[in-house]
């Protein structure tokens, strides 16, 4: 059975490590679909992240059965092709999930021990042990989200001895989260919120969700944290939520543009920490992503359930 | 049974919340020793902070029978006057491991997400994602220490996937350590550690015991952590290893000298971050230490095993 993937740049110990693991298999590394795409007719397994496909090519692999998308945005993938081939299509999708609440718990902790204000002071070469240090320890995170993201948040919550609320669209119970309610109790689940967590993806109903009368809703102590889509909340509602003090801190990676210009209000709010969309970036990328790869190609040789199977109708 | 609590500023709930779930016993709350010692005759139990005792009063407290000591400290007990008169005493030992275990996570976090780094971005209003962005997940945490702090530290360590190795005395396996080395091993266990954190106390043992060869031993990359004590490394120690690149940053919220003077070269060192002593302060120190408090009035009155008894004869 012959791999190609035509990720660039894989390193040389991931592809080691697979060949050893897989004698039984061929793999082909290509620097790039341009490189690759002679190769494309003799692949049974394509290994992409999934911006390089089109119609034409899908079509030019006649042995394609699977194709394995390093990545967890599908947008430009050419579903209809696929599913007429019946390709079997599977992402990296929860990749990002570490390294986020990872962002998210360490971002907390930044506000609740005053790390911004004991680094001004450290520049300034500054003994100064009055500040208003608090803990997670005890307090309440609700996470706008209860996938993939939120859940690996909410453990690491959990782990803090907070408590834990969720918001989703079905208000189902889930594993790391005491209580979900629904999105229609969106003010009712902010009002329990000393630690705000938004993993939104920018959907219609997303959009422009979170209005001034939700963050009213809020705790005064509370700190936002968006670290979804800038679209979730406008700019101007989240300037006036801190600045009329409805919360106590908001922590942006995401914002309705970025990158965010010099000039723009929210670099120059005390309460407000802008970071340039950051959260998700991990130097563990593909050997994480190469270890779903590798779960996979096991479930696949076996016959077993794999991870992450893309539904081909609905493109998720 | 009367309680006497010679704390200054308890609040108000705290008072009221054992008034009324002990309603067989009468609480007096004085503000200080001077306006509790009075009362010093009739009481059967003792809430202090372990400061402002000595052998005269334990002889006027004819009928006391339990010491609560609001501290983790107990330097200046006047142990061999409690022990000729065969008082109980409990401390709040482990009141820190919280507050501390949670700041030695977000100080890891604020590198290892290069929270400095971007708080200097925000500060210039420049959005720039080129950093080097670090996980926790997946590496080691080497713990000089395995008692309540540190295994409080290990325990979130866990929660995000790490490798935790501890150092003690005795080398004995402890929950929460994946492997627990010998001090006589402390070489081997440091060359373990990505992430390295000591939280030893000041003994003849632990003075001066890290030397520039163990930094040595240390990864490159390490990040070295100490919110023990100051007098575990000598500062020209560490801003040689730093200096010298033995390890990539080192973080102190103790030095030797405290307050470290502001024209110290601690300050300016880039790879070293420098804390004013603040990784267990916190606003919960007075709840906290009542619950402890409350679960021993509990056991006290049904006669069952106490927590924190010290050992009279050790002072600890």
């Amino acid at each position: 059975m012959k791999v190609l993937s035509v990720l660039k740049n894989v390193p040389e110990d991931l592809q080691q490590w697979l060949d050893e693991k897989y004698p039984s298999l061929e793999f082909r590394y290509c620097h790039g679909m341009k490189e690759g795409e002679p190769f494309l007719e003799e692949a049974d397994i394509l290994v992409t992240y999934g911006e390089d496909l089109d119609k034409e090519k899908i079509e030019k692999a006649v042995n394609l059965k699977w194709i394995m998308v390093m990545s967890a945005g599908m947008d430009r993938m050419p579903f209809e092709a696929i599913r007429e081939r019946g390709v079997l299509v599977t992402n990296v999708r929860g990749i990002h999930a570490q390294p986020m609440a990872e962002y998210a718990i360490g971002m907390f902790l930044q506000n609740a021990k005053r790390m911004k204000e004991l680094h001004l002071q450290e520049k300034e070469s500054r003994w100064n042990r009055r500040l208003e240090f608090q803990e997670m320890n005890g307090h309440t995170m609700t996470l706008l989200g209860t996938g993939a993201i939120a859940s690996e948040t909410a453990r690491l919550a959990k782990c803090f001895n907070m408590k834990t609320v969720g918001v989703s669209r079905s208000g189902e119970a889930k594993k790391h989260f005491d209580e979900v309610f629904r999105i229609d109790q969106l003010t009712e689940a902010l009002e329990t919120g000393d630690y705000v967590t938004a993993v939104l993806p920018s959907t219609e109903e997303t959009r422009g969700l979170l209005r001034k009368e939700h963050f009213e809703a809020m705790p005064a102590h509370a700190v936002f944290l968006n670290m979804g889509r800038g679209e979730l909340v406008s700019t101007d509602v989240l300037l006036e939520a801190v600045q009329e003090g409805l919360i106590s801190h908001a922590i942006l990676d995401v914002m309705e543009e970025e990158p965010l210009p010099a000039e723009h209000a929210l670099w120059r709010e005390e309460n407000i920490t802008v970071t340039p969309h950051i959260s998700g970036i991990t130097s563990r990328y593909l050997p994480r992503g190469f270890e779903i790869f590798d779960r996979n190609i096991k479930a696949y040789i076996e016959n077993e359930t794999m991870e992450n199977v893309i539904d081909l109708e609905r493109g998720y």
